[in-house]
């Protein structure tokens, strides 16, 4: 006889020089094959029972699920990503790697020595590596017949599910009063800073309202009001400069952005007066970026998922609001607008929001604010050794969400170019291939730039390495050292 | 010995009979052994090229891939809908069925006999059922990483991939060229409405334009332009009314919607002259609803995923322009107004044109056609037994993507009240249990209504249920001989 198997003709020849005898032999090749019929049985009653019964076949997902997985191995070197709608060469062909900033390549793998650091937009992408972490959990698969409609079940354009988790979002973090408040959905925040400029002009008023903010202020504010120059408001400039108005008949809206854009600190109004109607811009009052020291209750904050989980690209904020009145004008503008936000975003923000809450917001904020922490430190670290240029000073404060003192963490560096000769301080780092935005968008002077320390590690790596061969006087120092 | 498996125990018998003795039982239940191995083996050997090599396991992706169909088996009866983020009434708890009208009960089987036909809203849920027949081609897993940064990686806001497949979308459909022409994408076609408004008025010009359409026309034009009356436009009312403006001066921008909302006609341009421009309101210009006679060539036209796909609630629209200056106006609205349309939305949205694309078209423009051709001939039916209501006429024409010629099919009835005594047409359905929406929001007389065909069949159903009534002259009609 010839067993038909290798492996167990090896067996066999094994057995008969250690015992020998021929009925020894057949009873210990019995055994033998009854040990291995039964754990070779016993292995295929586990797939059945893990195919069949734990209901591990899935059918009309397993497509979408199966090429997003498949998208998600390509390898990008860790200086790029690919996603499913990443260019493809033919409807055929796997997606191409979108390489970050400095990196080329089919892989990106491959350093440009001589690239510029891009330290001017805000893209969140410090919080890439959470979600990458928890790639189970935040997954979504929307179905093809998801939401069609325009209105929920209620007949609004919000998802009810969501204003929950929302307002449990901050009762976790403890950042916002919003027991009691209106909750309104905007495409980011970007779309309700002029909803609620809209809401807060008085309607048919002979003169239109100032909008208003202090110095430095996140630049869209202007451009925004600027751009949409309506019949009841008009951009005001600098908040301080109204401080001394006498007439108390002009409506104005102060922006106060807490903590600043872009320099961090804990701004509060600068006008007073029942002709002042404020906008809080809420977008940084997160543990990231700042200490929690008590829920702010102001009759009008704004909030965007991009600054709480890095989505900046799914377009989805929300305003806190006290006043029905307020709360029905910039669900009108919003619905006017955009008819609201997209339904696929509010699911998706829904099950990110799921993630964070789940021990509560305890790793993501903790990830954030290490993350930010270690990158404020070492940018301090690389420009204390030279005068040339100084940073924004934020102090320690007592965090009532980590329940301890913690060191600063913006979100951007507020830069000063210290010498006479270098006014223009946009300049000056862009001839040290550094890329900032200007301070004259802030309504600051020139000798001011902001720095974005939101985007990837490699972002910041290379930032702080041109900055080194700057400080250094021009001394170009190799990208490998960096 | 019981061996467990019929057909091993046939082969040992079969053994015996032409050997026998104790040697041959030995030796038969050796081979049967080793055969049971051999199976079990191969067995084993299936499942772990199964599982391991064919790649069937995923991994991460499970979680939502598994949780979307459990949501999905959920049975609403057929009268409504349960999503992912529908209501629950704890977090461990699924989510609750949300019926549609006139449905109730926690799967949504019970008839609510005495409930108001709602005709008013266009949620186009006409096709949900051709989602739920392509189910695996349309799911999307959007992975927790998905594009979290602002821009794609050519710093635009917009997918190029998406656009790419838009084009093609209007090749195989033959509406409208879209070669050398720029695509703007917009949230929804609503919010590329008052972008185009925005970008076809005169900077500062000393007087503002005029917005026109002509009646009867889609109440957003109206609605949003007042609404965001700005230094540069305003609203002009009727179209035909600017037709003898002598002043070449005065800027008029005209809406020209074909297929026009409410009524379905092939609608030109009212207004010549250098100082007018336009807006093609072209989302009804697909096979579902009018004939595809020529490629549009407008140099402005608006079109909306709602109205293809049906997906209202992504809030994507694009508009075809061939000014780049224009582009660049429209461009700049979308950037101020919201950073961009959501990066979720629209890889979803390209997923749905992909599905559309794979028979060039063909299944889904049939379904849409042929379940609104059959619509329009039943309400043509039930309204034809009496000369009470009117509706408007459309002809027959052949259509280019169909190869043939093709009966009306609108999106929407126009429906005349002809007695003398039912002006208010609004109030006499309303009082037959009957939502409509009014002809004044048109800028119509009141004796019009519009009633939306777009909803799902039992919104058609009860509809023509509860016309059927009011033609009986108030007679009842049981819900079951619907």
């Amino acid at each position: 006889m010839n067993p038909p198997l290798p492996f167990v003709e090896f067996r066999f020849k094994q057995y008969n020089i250690t015992k020998g005898g021929n009925m020894g032999k057949t009873k210990s090749l019995k055994l033998f094959l009854v040990v291995m019929l039964v754990s070779s049985l016993s292995l295929n009653f586990f797939f059945i029972f893990r195919v069949f019964l734990v209901g591990d076949q899935l059918s009309w997902s397993r497509r979408a699920a199966a090429e997003a997985e498949e998208v998600a191995a390509i390898s990008c070197s860790g200086h790029g990503r690919v996603y499913l709608d990443s260019f493809r060469v033919d409807a055929d062909k796997p997606p191409v790697c979108e390489c970050y900033a400095c990196f080329v390549g089919p892989d990106c793998s491959q350093t440009l020595t001589d690239c510029v650091a891009d330290a001017d937009g805000g893209n969140p992408l410090f919080l890439e590596p959470f979600w990458m972490r928890n790639a189970a959990s935040s997954a979504v698969l929307t179905a093809g017949w998801h939401r069609l409609g325009y209105s929920f079940s209620d007949g609004s354009f919000i998802s009810e599910e969501l204003e929950k988790h929302i307002r449990q979002l901050h009762d976790i973090v403890g950042n916002a009063v919003t027991q009691g408040r209106y909750i309104i959905f905007g495409v980011g925040s970007t779309q309700l800073l002029n909803a609620a400029v809209h809401a807060l002009s008085a309607q048919n008023s002979s003169s239109p309202a100032n909008v208003v903010a202090s110095i430095p202020y996140y630049p869209i504010y202007k451009q925004q009001t600027e751009f949409f120059r309506a019949t009841d408001f008009n951009f005001g400039g600098d908040a301080s400069l109204w401080r001394n108005n006498s007439d108390a008949t002009t409506s104005l809206i102060e922006f106060v952005t807490s903590p600043n854009n872009p320099d961090g600190q804990l701004k509060e109004a600068v006008l007073h007066g029942p002709n002042v109607k404020y906008i809080y811009d809420r977008v940084y009052h997160w543990p990231h970026f700042t200490a929690i020291s008590a829920q702010a209750d102001d009759d009008l904050m704004l909030f965007s998922i991009s600054k709480i989980t890095g989505h900046g690209g799914s377009r989805f904020g929300w305003a806190v609001v006290k006043d029905e009145n307020v709360f029905q004008r910039m669900t009108a503008y919003v619905s006017m607008n955009t008819m609201g936000v997209s339904r696929d975003t509010q699911l998706r923000t829904l099950q990110l929001i799921k993630v964070v809450l789940k021990d509560g917001g305890k790793e993501i904020f903790d990830f954030g604010y290490t993350t930010l922490r270690s990158r404020w430190e070492k940018l301090n670290e690389t420009l204390s050794i030279s005068k040339r240029f100084t940073l924004q000073e934020i102090g320690a404060q007592y965090c009532n969400f980590f329940n301890k003192i913690r060191g600063p963490s913006p979100a951007y560096a507020w830069l000063k170019c210290e010498r006479e000769e270098d006014k223009d301080c946009y300049a000056v780092l862009k001839a040290a291939k550094i890329l900032s935005r200007r301070g004259s968008l802030f309504g600051a002077e020139e000798q001011y730039v902001r720095l974005s320390l939101l985007k990837t590690q490699d972002d910041f790596d290379i930032l702080v390495h041109r900055l080194k061969e700057l400080i250094s006087e021009g001394g170009a120092i190799p990208m490998a050292e960096m």
